[in-house]
């Protein structure tokens, strides 16, 4: 590993542990280095506040001059929030920019390269790229589709069931597991399941971490707004509840669940609850990800739909066996095997006694 | 590392290279070191032929007077079809000998380093014994049990499905890890189907493998012997085909099919087909290791019977969907998650594109 791949993983390293704290923006970090001697550091801690070259350069202060800046994204080149951070790192009198990842966004992917280079800068990209990249995959998936990156999160045994034929369920998986699995409604903008799942497991869709998590909207998909007065969603106001029905509704209903601050029910145009309505309604609320937790039928419109970026299974150590049992994706499934899109598995490791397995939807 | 370990590791190394070729008997490797010299190596080739000692001895000749022997499995003390190794191993002089796994044996167990012992030679034993015991987890489990020992081998999406809800199944994974999975009829004494596979697939069930293979008996499980004298399992006489019926069956149909050498029917007391039966029948006939290969329900039979030693799953970076669509252990399950048996997973690795996934069953 040679010193600019050094201080990049350091940079990496460091907004990694920022993920799921910046929505919706992306999770950066920045190092300034003179003369082989780290001298500032930086992470963007939360959507609104300073991006982290900004942090850096003010941890810097005079010693910025004529040092090199990592930063794990281009700097922006716009005044959004915030002032350009590539102006900010010209001002600084930085003489060389390492970068990992390009803005996503094509309008401005490498305008910041481009102020940086005109202002006399040294600029080196694509440094640990893929890495940084992982870092952000949810992030750039949304600024290039305006729709939110999807996790598909299931728990099964070795033979791909989530029940017993009797419907018993809990657990399949160790106490690590499920506590691992927390972690990404810490990290997920929102958190989507079906109504039944509502109906069968009153669930409450919080984020339960050590410390305290930042809680997900949490999704229904309710075509005929079955969703009970009594529902937990409903009744505890910790995050907002959003309810996605049919056309054909009781407003009556509606009306009572909206008495709820923290309840909005949105009904589309079309008898049936389409996924691609969905999407397209939380792109425009800026819910960058979204992870799917409950309801083998729901999971099934997903993926039919094309739309699972990532999947994430718990793999407990059990065979259950049973036609009847139920498995992760239900519903109509896909029929012909050439319809089905190929994933990548990009890591498989022990959490607790289960195998903690994860995919990446391969693109184009 | 130390010496021994890392003479016992090579040892370990050679034994696994003959994995599947020694049955019944069990993959041992002898290595004889002499002032830090390797002198002699063996192992066993082939059931009826010498022990690895014997091998490594001969070898080795006058140099093993005085030297260190190290042995993956205790050596034998009893007149089988070769007189007793730990005779051989006092009578050429050895000094010393490591040892990895005791006999597995119990009437027998520690016999050998007895009279090694009682011939004034230093015994040190358990040296890497759990690499060892993984080696041989099959032969012990027979010598133990006088059961085979039963791996189940499927290939699945990540949400547990075999085919689709057409039934469309080829293929699920990919070239690589079918390749993989060759290997396992390799290994095995016997390979296991049921009538329903052998309906819809009409396999060879032989070993294809680079460089030709051991090819395991091809057994069915037929209730009413609906076997037909088309199929290539009848046709082709590569390997023996035992199929294992219930009481009521057509002594014509037995009768034709028995016209072909290789095809053997055993009807059991039993209107159906009892696992514990063909098991027990299996152990008998000296089937160290069956590999279950194909039918969701003969793969929950085995399951509800507790009779599954090790799983080992190939999994596809895809999701299928679809409640009708099958998966890899069907039938009737089992209903409660408290009487599911816990295996524990030992690896998991790529293979191609696929995900293989080991566990085995967690004893006690």
């Amino acid at each position: 590993m040679d010193r600019d791949q050094h201080y990049m993983r350091m940079a990496i390293e460091m907004a990694k542990g920022t993920v799921g704290q910046t929505t919706p923006n992306p999770s950066v970090a920045a190092v300034i280095v003179k003369d082989n001697q780290v001298v500032g550091l930086g992470v963007h801690v939360k959507a609104g506040e300073p991006h982290a070259e900004v942090h850096a350069l003010k941890m810097a202060g005079e010693k910025a001059r004529g040092a090199d800046i990592y930063v794990t994204l281009e700097p922006c080149s716009h005044f959004g929030q915030t002032p350009p951070c590539a102006q900010a790192v010209i001002d600084a009198g930085i003489k060389r920019t390492i970068i990992a990842s390009h803005d996503p966004n094509p309008k401005v992917s490498g305008r910041g390269v481009e102020m940086m280079e005109a202002a006399g800068i040294e600029v080196k990209t694509a440094v640990l790229r893929d890495e940084a990249g992982q870092l952000n995959r949810a992030f750039f998936h949304f600024i290039q589709t305006k729709r939110p990156y999807v996790r598909l999160k299931s728990a099964i045994s070795m033979d791909g069931k989530i029940a017993t034929s009797t419907g018993e369920s809990q657990w399949i998986t160790g106490k690590e597991a499920r506590a691992d699995g927390h972690r990404y409604r810490h990290q997920s903008a929102a958190i989507l399941v079906g109504i039944n799942t509502v109906m069968m497991d009153n669930p409450k869709l919080t984020t339960r971490i050590d410390g305290g998590g930042k809680h997900p909207v949490r999704i229904v998909l309710d075509t005929h707004l079955r969703m009970p007065q009594s529902a937990q969603l409903v009744q505890d106001p910790t995050a907002p509840t959003w309810i996605f029905t049919g056309s054909e509704i009781d407003e009556a209903q509606k009306v009572a669940l909206e008495s709820h601050a923290h309840v909005q029910v949105f009904s589309l145009d079309t008898p049936e609850v389409d996924v691609e309505a969905v999407l397209k309604y939380l792109g425009e609320k800026k819910i960058t990800s979204l992870l799917i937790e409950g309801g083998a039928t729901v999971a099934d419109a997903f993926v039919r739909a094309g739309r699972v970026n990532e999947v994430i299974t718990y793999m407990a150590p059990k065979l259950i066996g049973g036609k009847e049992a139920l498995t992760s994706v239900a519903g109509e499934g896909i029929s012909q095997l050439k319809n089905v899109a190929q994933f990548e598995f990009v890591s498989s490791e022990r959490v607790g006694e289960d195998l903690k397995i994860i995919s990446v939807k391969r693109e184009g």
